[in-house]
């Protein structure tokens, strides 16, 4: 993080976020809630990569002095500002050894400046333009820039990554990782070509083999094809994307749902996919097996530069 | 076309395309009905990309032959195939010396034999991967691979253009022309990096100086945001992507529309916003300004080439 009031030079590359990252790879998984723990992220961060624990849950919050004991590397942390905006999780991060947070499902007012003035490199995450502009007033470092084909909470409204990755980037002189739709190098590479410096992934860190959720859901989501996710509100909460099981199906039809999301530690971990909504982005269409994420990392970023190469042989042929 | 049976090396690079399209650089204007008249598609033509004439209206089939007033460079047809499926189209098409067809809407079977035996080129839109194995198996030359992002008809659980285009270059081993947010130079750059070899444009090229539509309709889309589309089902038609204008914005929290889809010519060309949907893409977002249909094919071009260069170069440094 830049000592405030000292010129900066824009990060433009994906080695200059990856600094800024401390890591060697400018790859980010996802924090998912109940899979983005311990054993997931120490598997990322020990590839090279950044991975990020949830502190949405007891057990994420439990995972940030566990994870200790799986990595030296880099840790980063989730706050859902709007479920923890207490002041004192900053001493938590602080004391677990965090140095990048990313914030997301909230304003980001609210913990930026506290997280920057204990030396912690902030992003934010965003699904809109006027989001990613309030974000940087807010004087985050960087911005996490979410398509709507991602999983999870969505403005049903909100543009896809294609639309608005290059829009956010042509606004905002921030670091962007990108998220939504990546999956693999060439979608990894559009990412880069469309301004980001890095990428998220959330569905297929889900899918690797040392995701914790049931293989049941795993299954799914690699069975799973394109046009397998559907918006849908459950319960009075915000659109999410989900995996269209049967239960998806029916609450789409009804315009309720039968189960709420209190049943998604149940559906992740006993894999009864009735028991709620399985968070998935349209990428479930894109991965065809369960990988191991030093593999999926590697493949990605090495799959990046390459399918920059053959854009750039093609386009000259 | 190549000859049937002859082995013929698969096309994978955009000049490629652009010579089995017969043109110079390998971006096609979309057949958007009512808009993609003579002088548009002249223009683009004459700029030296695919302009395209439709023929679902009646002003659009005229057009086929008013068109070679305008321009001698080659120009395409549109058919969607649900609405014109009837023999004689290939005669028609014949007569006005059109060489290169985009089928729509409707079954590749109908009609893709017929036009190739007749000696044209046939490319047929797509919006799945299942529909774009139908394609190839319909014997198409090629596929127009269209991401949910885009403007009128969608398939409301359709995959965005960064999920569904590489998909289908995964498994389709056809050129591919890439439509659904792609509006500029680094969104054709990330498309070809997606495995496309060129793009479409619809939303781009109905705000250029040579659309026909009211000044009404381009200022709307060129002050829209990314956010300010909506896909909604009018009476009992498929669900469109459209303009989130207070007419669309009543349908959709009414359920129903007040207005059908024959106040479209009005909505178009008197500019009555109220008359009808307008259909619009994501991108609408992406568009700042009014600009000459040349200029936009030739910084989309040369934009592409220019954002390719740059993601790699940023990558090495």
């Amino acid at each position: 993080m830049p000592v405030d009031g000292e010129p900066t030079t824009p990060i433009r590359s994906p080695a200059g976020l990856a600094a800024l990252l401390g890591v060697r790879i400018p790859i980010v998984q996802a924090p998912m809630t109940y899979i983005a723990g311990a054993q997931l992220a120490a598997a990322v961060s020990n590839a090279g990569a950044l991975g990020v624990i949830e502190t949405t849950s007891t057990q994420g919050r439990e995972d940030l002095k566990r994870v200790r004991d799986l990595t030296d590397a880099p840790v980063a942390a989730n706050i859902a500002l709007a479920a923890r905006n207490d002041p004192s999780t900053v001493d938590v991060l602080a004391d677990a050894g965090i140095r990048t947070v990313i914030t997301s499902a909230g304003d980001p007012r609210v913990m930026t400046g506290r997280l920057r003035d204990a030396g912690m490199t902030v992003f934010h995450v965003v699904g809109s333009l006027r989001n990613a502009l309030k974000a940087a007033d807010a004087g985050v470092d960087g911005v996490i820039v979410e398509g709507v084909e991602g999983g999870g909470f969505k403005n049903p409204q909100a543009a896809s990554t294609l639309v608005l990755l290059p829009l956010v980037a042509s606004r905002v002189d921030l670091p962007i990782i990108a998220a939504g739709g990546i999956c693999d190098g060439p979608s990894m590479a559009a990412a880069l070509v469309l301004g980001a410096q890095g990428v998220q992934m959330g569905t297929r860190m889900l899918t690797s083999a040392e995701s914790p959720i049931h293989d049941n859901l795993k299954n799914a989501v690699v069975g799973a094809d394109e046009t397998a996710t559907v918006m849908l509100s459950v319960r009075g909460l915000p659109t999410m994307r989900v995996l269209r099981t049967p239960t998806a199906e029916r609450a789409l039809a009804a315009g309720r749902s039968d189960v709420g999301l209190d049943g998604i530690p149940t559906l992740y971990f006993t894999g009864d996919l009735a028991a709620s909504m399985a968070n998935t982005g349209q990428v479930a269409g894109r991965i065809g097996r369960v990988e191991a994420v030093a593999d999926i990392i590697g493949q990605t970023w090495a799959g990046a530069r390459a399918a920059l190469d053959d854009a750039r042989a093609r386009l000259d042929a």
